[in-house]
C-alpha cells in the first residue's frame, strides 16, 4: 500500500504549481507560489521545499511517495537540467532534478512542460492506452510532446518535440523569439492569433469589424474569440486562418509518427469547433489517402489548472523502481 | 552455431534482390529476377521459392537460418501485407509475409523498404550503435525510415515514416502521384531535380546552359549531374535549390525527433558536396540553436547494390526467438 503516491510539480514562468496525486489521477493537495519572485533558485527551492513538505505531511509522510515529477520549461530529461530556459531568471544550466532529490531524499524526474502534459495525457487523459499520439500545446507559445512505441520521444539530446519551432511557411512571419520565419509558432499561438488580427485588419481597410473598436494594442486572443462568437466576420477568419496553417502542419506531423491522436490543449483551444472545424478540415486535405480520416483529433480531457501537476507527477510512475 | 544466418529479400517494382547474410553483415550469395514479369504474385513466388532454396541449400540448409527478412513497396509491418502498392503489378491487399513463411517454413517478417534500410544502417551501416537516426532515401522518389529510442516508429498503423510527402511548400509544385502541392518528393527526388531544371531553363531563356543541348524529355538528374561537375552554373544552381528545399525540411525534422545522424542515400547522393553542401547550409540556418551543430549529416556507408538485401536481412535479427 506504500508508495502509492506521486509529486507533481509544473514550474511556469510566472508561478510553480505543485500537488500530490494518487495512481487514479486525484489531486489530493496542492499548492502555488510565485516562480518569478525568485532571482536564485536556492531561494526558490527553500520556499518550495517548505511548502510541499507540508503537503507531504498532510498524506503521511514521505514514505507515501514513490518520487517527484517535475515539468520545467527546457527542462532536459536526460540530464535533470533546467538548460538556458530563456522564460526563467535562473540563467545557464540549473541541475533542478538532483537539487530536489537531495531536498526531499526523493527520485526526481525532470522533463519540459510539454513532455510532461504528453505522459499526463498518456496516463490519466484522452490517450490513455494509446502507444502513438502527439500533444499540441496551443498557448502563448506552441509545445508538443510525442510519444511512439508507448515512449515518449526524447530524441538524442533530449529536446526532441520542438513542434512549434517547424517551419510551415518558408519566408513566413517573424518570431521575435527565436528570428525563425514562418515557424508554426509564429501563427498558432495567442500571440499568432492576435498578429493574423492585425493583419487583417490591415489587409481590409473598409472591412468592418468589432475589433476595429480597440487598439492595435489592446486587441488580444480573448478579444478575437468574443468577437468571433458574435459573429463578426474578420473574427471568424482569423480562426479559420489559424486552423489552416495548424492543420498542415498536423498533417505533416502525421506522415512523421502516424499517430492514433493528436490532442490539443491550451488557450486556443477555448474557441473550440471555431479552430477544431478548419484544423480538421486542413488536416485531411493534406494527409495522403492512407492516412486521411483514421486520426483522432481531439481537445485534452483534462481540466486545465490540474492538468499541468498531473502531468509532472505521471513522471513518477514511470521511473523505474 | 545454427541460425546464424537470415535471408534477406529486396521487392521492388522491376526487379527482386535476395541474399543470405550473417551477422557481420557478409552477404554469403545472392541472385536476383524480374519482379514485373510476375501479373500474379504465386508465380512470382513461385520462381523465388524455386531460386532462394538453391541458395539455402549452398549455405547448408534451412537450419541455418533464423528467418527471412522482406522490404517491399507499402510493406505493412504489423500484418506483413503488401498495401495497395501503386508500383507492383499485384494488386490490393497481397499476404506476402505469410506466403513466404507457409512456402519456406522459416518466421518472416517485412516492412516497407525504406524501414528496411533504416534497420539495415543501424545493424551495418552508418548508425551502427545509434538509437535515434533519420534515413532518407532521394532516388526515383523520397523514403524514409525513422529510429528513435532503438526502435523504428511504425506508428499506429504501421505507415509512419513517410517524409517524402512532407509538404515543405505549401502551394508548391504538383505531385502527379499524389495530388499533392509542395511536398519533398517533387523537389528532393530524381524527377524533382528534372522539373527544377525544367523551371529554371523556362525562367532564365537569355541563361547559357550545357542542358540546353537537350530537348525537354531527354534532361534527367544524370544530365544535370555531368552539367554541374562541369561548372555549369545553371545546373549548379539546380543542386544549391534542390538542397535548400531538402536542408529546410530536414531541420523540420531535426525539431521532431531530434536525431543524432541522418544517414542520406540513393541516387542523388552520388552528386556528394554538390548537395550536400547546401542541404548542411541549409538545414542548419532553419535550426534553433539548441540543435545546431550538433546532427551528423552523413552518407551511406553501404555499397548501393548490397544495401537492400542487407536493410531486409537485418530485420530477421530483430524478430524475437
Amino acid at each position: 500500500m506504500s508508495q502509492q503516491l506521486a509529486v507533481g510539480i509544473d514550474i511556469g514562468g510566472t508561478n510553480t504549481k505543485f500537488g500530490i496525486v494518487d495512481r487514479r489521477g486525484n489531486i489530493l493537495c496542492q499548492d502555488r507560489m510565485s516562480t518569478k519572485a525568485h532571482e536564485e533558485v536556492t531561494m526558490f527551492l527553500a520556499e518550495l521545499h517548505q511548502r510541499l513538505s507540508k503537503l507531504i505531511e498532510q498524506v503521511g509522510g514521505i514514505e507515501n511517495i514513490k518520487g517527484i515529477g517535475v515539468g520545467a520549461p527546457n527542462g532536459n530529461y536526460y540530464t535533470g537540467n533546467i538548460e538556458y530556459a530563456p522564460n526563467l531568471r535562473w540563467k545557464g544550466i540549473v541541475p533542478l532534478a538532483n537539487m530536489l532529490q537531495d531536498l526531499f531524499n526523493l527520485p526526481t524526474v525532470l522533463t519540459n512542460d510539454a513532455n510532461a502534459a504528453a505522459i499526463g495525457e498518456m496516463t490519466y487523459g484522452s490517450a490513455r492506452g494509446m502507444k502513438d499520439f502527439i500533444t499540441i500545446t496551443l498557448g502563448t507559445g506552441v509545445g508538443s510532446g510525442i510519444v511512439a512505441n508507448g515512449q515518449l520521444i526524447y530524441g538524442h539530446d533530449g529536446f526532441a518535440g520542438e513542434l512549434g519551432h517547424v517551419i510551415v511557411i518558408p519566408g513566413g512571419r517573424l518570431h521575435p523569439g527565436t528570428g525563425a520565419h514562418g515557424s508554426l509558432e509564429s501563427y498558432a499561438s495567442a500571440t499568432g492569433v492576435a498578429s493574423t488580427a492585425l493583419e487583417l485588419l490591415e489587409a481590409r481597410p473598409n472591412e468592418e469589424s468589432m475589433l476595429r473598436n480597440h487598439t492595435r494594442e489592446e486587441i488580444d486572443s480573448k478579444m478575437i474569440y468574443e468577437a468571433a462568437i458574435k459573429g463578426d466576420k474578420l473574427a471568424l477568419e482569423i480562426y479559420e486562418y489559424t486552423g489552416k496553417v495548424l492543420g498542415e502542419a498536423l498533417a505533416n506531423f502525421v506522415m512523421f509518427s502516424s499517430p492514433e491522436a493528436i490532442v490539443l490543449f491550451g488557450g486556443l483551444t477555448q474557441a473550440g469547433d471555431l479552430i477544431m472545424r478548419p484544423v480538421r478540415h486542413h488536416m485531411e486535405k493534406n494527409l495522403l489517402p492512407i492516412f486521411q480520416n483514421k486520426v483522432k483529433l481531439v481537445f485534452s480531457e483534462l481540466k486545465e489548472s490540474d492538468a499541468a501537476i498531473l502531468g509532472a507527477s505521471a513522471l513518477a510512475w514511470e521511473m523505474k523502481d
